[in-house]
């Protein structure tokens, strides 16, 4: 029997014959609108889980839909009988959700067709919502296993799949899932495919991932909507002191007001903010592509320790009052803002949480009520830098991108990441192929059709290292 | 010829005995749905100014639909030889478009289906949007000219009806009709019904109201939605911005922080401040009544100072981001909000409202740009407590309620007032039925069959005394 090094070359070849026919999959994929966090996507998001497991199956994977509270997680099995004997056992995590598609008018195209469009600079684009987030991105791990199956008859080390369908709502239930069923997951490594690359031509591993903590807030003042004549000057307006409250979040150097939300963020080593200084990361080439030139956060953190290092607090939404066309003169009697927090280092997610509710209620004026509702809890998770699973796929990585690969931390949050190591005892792999420009959670998502060949490329090799 | 005091209480006769007539009239007027601010309901503001005019006609009004780059405006003139020689030609000024009615769901029964329902205190009320704003209180009024009519043959005294259909976005197109037709409307005297009793027992003639700038600013960062896991930290975030600028506008004792916001707000005289002192205005039985306890505006003001004689800054709505179920990580592209200034004295409405666009634009930080849409603005009027018509106009109001008639300043709006004495040399008398539990602009808005049926008598009551 042939090794999975031995192998891959033929396995490399069978990825480029069936490119198209892996685009078809994918884009049946993508044309199932399994939006989680919309109720009214429900049926969609179970024909999506569906659609996996059926295609898990194909590739020969014993493939259970496991139900949930909320939406069901597929399950995929390879035994333990795959690859040589010394392989590492690995769970692969993705998830089969997508983000709603609001503002729909601004879509090019239906956010759900998907289509292969040309770039003015040349670059061929697959155009959907979960082109990218994180539909393509899961399928260039299954493709890699389809044609190491295909090629060798078997895949190239013992692979559980776990595809989840609600990443984008917080995956309330995984954890339970994930904790209820340890036994079934602890394996020895967990790989993801949800990150992105430095750039086009560099390739990346994700070492840390910032974690989150999401509130909605909602403010009651008067028990129904008044007119601004009768009650102008006596009535509290929710708006008035929600925006007074949420612009307190911030200091003006823009740092974070909420006593103790510091609590756990380390300092970078030295050496470790001296390679980050290092990259050509400018407002220009990161902030300019969405129509932006100033970095909005701590003025005293570069541009790259803003987004990838340092926690920050957003306001994610926010309603209240008369919003339509046109003029009404009314005090609303209620406020709505949507705030959440990505957290780094030790920053505890309920320790988070409980200040910022305390942080409101602290600054309730008279007849001001408060509901909170939380969504995701997840802290930041990280692993180290001399993991050696970590230097095999830097290596498969960088002779797929003729391109040294970075280790670097990034500014998102793949909640269930940190579950991994804390109920699974695993560390977790990161690699993925998005770029900055792929509209993840905008209108016109795309993902390059070189991340998504690439991609399987890589995930091939990366497969075939980490099984010798 | 009987004098019109003489057929007073003919008059009066008459308006009780076709009391269920005029309310079914009433409720023709209440079921169309003319609400002005949302384009969509043009046609139907069309068919209420038909149905006004028509009602005019029939009456004996030589009545004419005068068009206007918005929604018309209906006129119908009696003519000069009405009444005693040497009564005064007033001027009635209504409306007959309405507010919108969202929040749709907390209405009990559909907004443009008006019924006659009784209070748990057994009063009887008419509810439906518009019962009191203003096509109640606009028919008080016609319906004591129809009575005057039918019992004399003629009117008590000339009368010219201006009924407008955007009193509810602004009255912008009034405005200009008015200043290019002032010949026609510049008269003796203005009447006016769209304001309030001081409570269900006690009369109230208003002599001053509140002026009113309103202003829509919509913040602009990137150029789409951003995922904040990739650009949280550095991109800016409109929502924060906008909460930070009009959290700005009030400082910790709810006083308007926006330079020269209160240039030509007089202090009360002390006599007047001293007899609002003694009225029974307090917390429990102004704010109680609507779900509030503490008075919200400038702390060292009384809480009739804070809603009648004192300007105000208000958000009267608010949004951005991700507002609909569960939680969506993104920065929004852009954030909007309604805000709008109540004024009072002689405040400058195109002074406040260029203020108001330099105390934004001195709070954007890079990448944040601001776009304004104007909507009304008009500065606040008043009369003089020794006017001759007051004095006769409060003394019929006492006649009907059987309690002296108060003569005080309120706080709405009603734009075109002040135009009535700047453009046509004017004074304004303002007598209205409405109470404070009407839920004018709110869900179930109510009136009260006695604020409707003594209201029309006091009309005739009213127009005998002004034309004696």
């Amino acid at each position: 029997m042939t090794s999975p090094a031995q192998a891959l070359p033929a396995v490399l070849q069978k990825i480029d014959a069936d490119l198209d026919r892996s685009l078809e999959r994918l884009f049946d994929f993508l044309r199932i609108p399994s939006i989680s966090t919309d109720p009214a996507y429900q049926n969609q998001c179970r024909t999506a889980a569906e659609y996996v497991a059926k295609d898990l199956s194909d590739i020969g994977f014993s493939t259970s839909i496991r139900p949930t509270a909320g939406h069901p997680i597929v399950v995929g099995k390879s035994g333990n009988r795959e690859g040589p004997g010394k392989a590492p056992r690995v769970l692969f995590y993705g998830h089969y959700d997508v983000q709603p598609v609001d503002p729909l008018d601004l879509w090019e195209t239906p956010p759900f067709e998907p289509r292969i469009a040309t770039l003015a600079d040349g670059r061929k684009i697959i155009v959907a919502r979960g082109a990218c987030d994180d539909k393509g991105q899961v399928m260039t791990f299954v493709e890699a296993c389809r044609a190491f199956k295909a090629v060798t008859g078997q895949l190239p080390l013992p692979i559980t799949m776990m595809i989840e369908g609600e990443e984008e709502c917080g995956s309330n239930h995984l954890f339970g899932f994930v904790k209820d069923h340890a036994d079934e997951f602890k394996l020895d490594l967990a790989l993801v495919c949800d990150t992105s690359m430095w750039d086009g031509a560099t390739p990346m591993v994700t070492t840390s991932l910032r974690g989150l903590v999401y509130e909605e807030v909602r403010l009651t003042c008067a028990d129904r909507d008044l007119h601004s004549g009768l009650f102008g000057g006596a009535a509290q307006n929710p708006l008035r002191v929600l925006a007074r409250i949420l612009a307190a979040m911030h200091d003006d150097n823009g740092r974070v007001t909420i006593p103790g939300f510091y609590d756990g963020v380390k300092e970078l080593p030295p050496d470790i903010k001296k390679d980050l200084a290092g990259l050509d990361l400018t407002p220009e080439n990161f902030l300019a592509e969405v129509g932006l030139k100033v970095p909005a956060g701590e003025k005293d953190r570069s541009l790259i320790e803003q987004i990838a290092t340092r926690p920050t607090a957003e306001i994610n939404g926010m309603i209240g009052g008369y919003t339509g066309e046109g003029a009404k003169t009314v005090i609303p009697g209620q406020a709505t803002a949507k705030v959440s927090f990505r957290l780094v280092g030790g920053q505890d997610p309920k320790k988070i949480r409980e200040a910022f509710h305390a942080f409101v209620r602290a600054r309730l004026p008279g007849d001001a009520k408060v509901e909170f509702r939380s969504f995701a809890g997840a802290p930041a998770t990280e692993i180290a830098f001399d993991n050696p699973a970590l230097t095999k796929t830097r290596a498969a990585l960088a002779a797929e991108w003729g391109k040294k690969a970075l280790a670097i931390g990034e500014g998102g949050s793949i909640p269930i990441v940190g579950d991994f190591k804390r109920v699974l005892g695993m560390d977790t792999i990161l690699v993925g192929f998005a770029l900055d420009d792929d509209r993840v959670h905008s209108p016109n998502e795309k993902y390059d059709l070189t991340s998504f060949h690439k991609g399987t490329r890589s995930w091939a090799r990366i497969l075939a290292a980490l099984a010798g």
